[in-house]
């Protein structure tokens, strides 16, 4: 973390710009009437691979020396950092390898190959994933990327925030989704280096409030049981990026699943854009806390688009 | 049609701009590479009210005097124009008198009501309608203003691709849906008097293919059975729109109810934007000849976004 600087921040911006989108920031009246806060949504749902995982997943790679690129990176993953890694690695000619579960969707699947990662498909626990991925890192001499808790794959995800901040300097509040704690971090360093007045929140589904507790307790925690709709954010924290939450983050306010449903669908109302349920759960904590967020100038990250039409919650 | 002319077209967008989003027009690598074109979708589902008709609406009540403009408009509508009317009247401090058939949803009635409509509900034949609003007509002095076959309406409706054609004065098709007429009317009268080299085409449900069939016999023919999931083009052209048709529209694409599905179905997917059927016909055209369009700069009228999450078709 002491190596982060404001420097190091626009170098990191530099390196991926060339193959992410500067995704829009778009506004609605009558959100804005809804919540009683002036909200700046930043849409990382119409960035390249449907989710701000491109951003660090490009800085990761980006990062490596010629050498490591050449060998290739390998992560496990049945979600939005497969496909973000996957388009990464070959926008800079790099080699994916992708560890799978065999119970993974095959629509997400198939994303992945398409967009021209290697998969490989393995029993569906942690200890059966890791164990291929170790694999793989041996056979290939393939650099490990994890989707969260990584240092550039952190700074990167900050970059969505340093866009949205350059674009409306005055925000109080900038807030995202809370799962593996790589947007969060990110997008706290970048408030932190970028912006003298705005404070970082959180929003995380109360049912996996592991992060909630993590800051409470000054230690990570764990979740115990439960679930959430919130499908990218059944993760937990790692070493890498809870010391910068504790430092960086205001706070965490944390939603009911009813909620985070109720915000899905007044965005794709409303807006008329598709957000996965992740991308809903800060505007579920703007409309669940009016105390805090009332009257407020306020940042949203929209993480991604990336949603089964045929399951819908509504 | 003799008195429509560029100055007049420049005067009605004047007049609108104030009152009317300036859509953006987007763009996706995907949707290019499955169409072996170069798709410019102009999102009218970000529109004020959800929808291109907030256009027109403005234009017709822009367009009155001002003791008219006291006397209120009425419509009979139970779709868009609905609520496009209500809020366009709003806006401009007129007061709107919105017929409504007593199976409307209530999700369109109460946001009419939203958009500050006057709502009168009436038995659900196209008679009673035409009645009630006649009623309101003469109780009122108000001015009926139709959802399509209205000049002032079809030049509003224009405006879209007029603003689409000067961000990309080079494409070499527009397209847009057929349903009422005035929609594929004004983008023709935008792209003759606009563009040099720019031709219209309309996209149809074959199910209700009234317009292809009278452009084939030189006259206004009728839909005698059949339905599409395109409910926006549910209706049928007008004497004041058909001969701008049948003058500056270059043709018709009808395609199949499944064609529609598909269409909606990707530009939901892969540009992560809400969408109604009727928007997706064009697309869908354009996928099912690919001999016409393939290699073509093509302008796309997304036309609007007003659907029912309950009710998809996926």
């Amino acid at each position: 973390m002491n190596t982060i600087t404001k420097e190091s921040l626009l170098d990191c911006h530099a390196l991926i710009k060339r193959h992410t989108h500067k995704t829009p920031v778009l506004t609605s009246g009558l959100l804005d009437q809804y919540s009683g806060a002036e909200l700046y949504f930043k849409c990382e749902n119409f960035q390249r691979a449907g989710s701000f995982k491109m951003r660090g997943a490009l800085h990761a790679i980006g990062k490596l020396d010629h050498a490591q690129q050449q060998r290739g990176v390998v992560t496990h993953s049945s979600g939005n950092f497969a496909q973000a890694l996957s388009l990464a690695a070959r926008s800079l000619g790099v080699t994916a390898h992708i560890v799978m579960p065999e119970n993974a969707p095959h629509v997400k699947v198939e994303a992945v190959k398409g967009y021209g990662g290697k998969v490989y498909i393995c029993r569906p626990t942690l200890e059966a994933r890791a164990e291929k991925a170790k694999e793989l890192e041996d056979r290939y001499g393939a650099t490990f990327i994890h989707p969260s808790n990584n240092m550039d794959v952190i700074m990167g995800q900050g970059t969505a925030a340093m866009e949205l901040l350059d674009e409306f300097p005055d925000l109080q509040i900038v807030m995202a989704p809370v799962g593996g704690g790589g947007l969060i971090a990110g997008t706290a360093l970048a408030a932190h280096f970028f912006c003298k007045d705005c404070r970082t929140i959180g929003g995380e589904p109360l049912a996996m409030d592991d992060a909630y507790r993590s800051m409470q307790e000054g230690k990570i925690e764990h979740n115990q049981s439960g679930t959430t709709i919130a499908d990218g954010l059944r993760t937990e924290l790692g070493d890498i990026n809870f010391p910068i939450i504790m430092s960086y983050v205001d706070s965490i306010v944390r939603v009911e699943e009813k909620e985070i449903v109720a915000a899905m669908k007044l965005i794709w109302e409303r807006m008329k854009i598709l957000v996965e349920p992740s991308s809903a759960v800060p505007f579920a904590a703007v409309l669940r806390e009016p105390k805090t967020f009332k009257g407020k100038k306020i940042g949203i990250i929209l993480s991604g688009g990336n949603v089964d039409l045929a399951k819908l919650p509504f």
